[in-house]
């Protein structure tokens, strides 16, 4: 039996049709798109078809307002300390929700060993900001907020054109982390007011090691990579045009099929939810299920570990992960499922499930019996369960 | 007619084996490398072994200190950035030579815009640092040198190892943006004494959009891109697998075949240096002819524009350049060329030919022949150029 990828937010198969553009760009002897030489000019046409490509699928009317970097995490950072850096002497205070991946907390962070000052604003049991708490934490010394669209464990999508109206009126610069809206919900950059917005390409089956960042034309932002005049100054460093041209072509695909993707994903969802107290009980599901991804579960199942369920469903060819991959090896319960009010001990017991394009209904309906005889057997042998006592 | 490359330094054909293995990985379904699941391990294999490779090319024992990036240009950023702003306490003085590369100059501007100084010491009309020079400019306050090994318009290689006896003397750490000399000649970090080399994968026919940082156990850094623990927390961000997995390959056929593709090179250079002569006249070879890379002739030609003959060599089949890739769309002379004494004019009659593996004898000959023919053509109509008198 061939494994069921149900774990796509860590990592998911190229799409064949991204697979043949790397593949034709590999074979292809391209030029540097900075020569100014017939090969050049190749290699930066296929740039700029990419960048248009990017820039349809977030709704940019201006290409020139997207920049393509190594990935979502280079973006993150680019937009964080590059706006940081650049008004540090409007103030230094920055103000981001409880629940940002790493990429933002690691971020500030080391901006706050340089001076900055952080304000985290802490979410709700579905791991909600409230708009009014970001407005409440602004003070005349921020210059930005960063808020997450969408949350890579729970899957909450947060109210980001609310929080935009409020940055726009205070004259904030407001950053959105969309590496995981990007590509699976309609985003619309316009409509959603943000002045920032990083994205990658792999969570849409385009490669990993290459992203995107969106810059409203006039925000006052430094580079983080300096050197040569790539991206328009905004991005040194030889152009990865096997990745970028991967992106393009991954963000062409789901721009014309999002309605189907999207709605292939919420069955499965739907499909999930809806069945999973037939096989198991004493679990919650984690997250806003109003706002919501469609593409990710989050359930917490009491009494057993989460590690322990992976490792069953492994052996089982099913993929699925308790968090983060990024934050895979760190032993600390989630910051996010605790910013979102969970005890360690559900933290810990908490599986993410990502289904992706190439799943289908019997994928689930052969998911939800594994997980039965898994949690039946991790919860005969767990001291804290608590057989009901007329079994 | 096929078109001749002479313009390596910007652009290469991949190895044959580097595209295989580039394409096994995009139509391989890889996990994430962070991932604890078979795929997820698979991947980190991967990277292991192309860390493993790069690490000997370099030949540093501890594969641990080999850190992949998205290219040179990070990578020097990276360490220039990372040293500046974990060492800020120690002091904010940065020593530079006057050629570097514009990841180099500009990732000290931006310290600069940050309280940074810089002291930016001179080379010799061959292009070459005094490493006394060096010694004299570090102060109290120093607390990092940076001199690339080799220069990608002049092919001048500098008195590394000297310069770092300096530097581990005074306590200060010293990096050198090694980007067109790894892979092109020997470089081993322990026998040159750097603490930081920056290095890519391009120069040695390997993918862009991927690079290595090596930075010597102990060396006080912070990551320029912070998030996730990959790298071992040296440098966040999913990994471009299919990109490394090219490196790797690109790194381990160069290793192998250094001496050949040595001797190859400077047989080509030799060549042309030496027919030179009989098809053009007043000219003058930049750089160092003693210390040099194999694969680069710069020769400055009078009284015509580089810019024209390479339009017109193109128009012959023959790619070469007038400066760095990432320095084209600037109209300003060459900073390395006036830092060499160069004139204005002089500078802007400069070409950069880099011959590459695939190149042949029958190549620089023909290139001759067309070069004849276009400086004379050029000069011709130079207002600049008188014609020899018994002519």
């Amino acid at each position: 039996m061939s494994t069921v990828n149900f774990d796509h937010i860590s990592a998911s198969q190229l799409l064949p049709e991204v697979q043949d553009a790397m593949i034709d760009a590999i074979r292809h002897n391209y030029g540097n798109p900075s020569s100014q030489n017939r090969f050049g000019e190749e290699a930066m046409e296929a740039i700029e078809k990419a960048r248009m490509h990017v820039a349809d699928l977030v709704h940019c009317k201006n290409p020139k307002e997207i920049v393509f970097t190594s990935g979502g995490t280079e973006s993150i950072n680019h937009a964080i300390k590059g706006v940081a850096f650049a008004n540090a002497e409007r103030g230094k205070h920055i103000v981001i929700s409880n629940i940002e991946h790493n990429a933002v907390n690691r971020s500030v962070k080391r901006l706050a060993q340089m001076g900055y000052t952080v304000t985290s604003v802490s979410v709700n049991e579905k791991g909600r900001v409230d708009p009014d708490d970001i407005a409440k934490a602004i003070t005349d010394e921020t210059i930005l907020v960063s808020v997450m669209h969408s949350n890579n464990e729970i899957g909450t999508i947060q109210p980001i054109e609310e929080i935009a109206k409020i940055t726009k009126e205070k004259k904030v610069i407001f950053h959105s982390d969309a590496v995981d809206s990007v590509g699976v919900v309609p985003i619309d950059v316009q409509k959603l007011g943000v002045d920032l917005l990083s994205f990658a390409s792999n969570p849409y089956y385009g490669p990993t090691g290459v992203g995107g960042l969106y810059i409203r034309r006039g925000i006052s932002i430094w580079p983080i990579i300096d050197g040569g005049i790539q991206e328009r100054n905004k991005r040194a460093g030889t152009e990865n045009l096997v990745g970028i041209i991967g992106m393009g072509v991954a963000a062409d695909l789901v721009a014309k099929h999002m309605d189907q993707r999207y709605a292939n994903a919420k069955n499965l969802r739907d499909l999930l939810l809806r069945e999973l107290p037939n096989y198991i009980d004493e679990y919650f599901v984690n997250g806003d299920p109003e706002n919501v991804l469609p593409n990710l579960v989050s359930v917490a199942i009491k009494y057993i570990e989460g590690e322990s369920i992976v490792l069953m469903l492994d052996d089982e060819n099913y993929t699925v992960s308790t968090r983060s991959a990024c934050a895979t090896g760190s032993l600390r319960a989630s910051h996010v499922l605790l910013s979102a009010g969970l005890s360690h001990a559900d933290a810990q017991g908490t599986l993410v499930i990502t289904p992706g394009i190439e799943n289908t209904e019997e994928d689930i309906m052969g998911f939800l019996e594994a997980l039965q005889g898994i949690v039946t057997s991790l919860r005969a042998i767990s001291p804290l369960y608590q057989r009901p006592a007329n079994i």
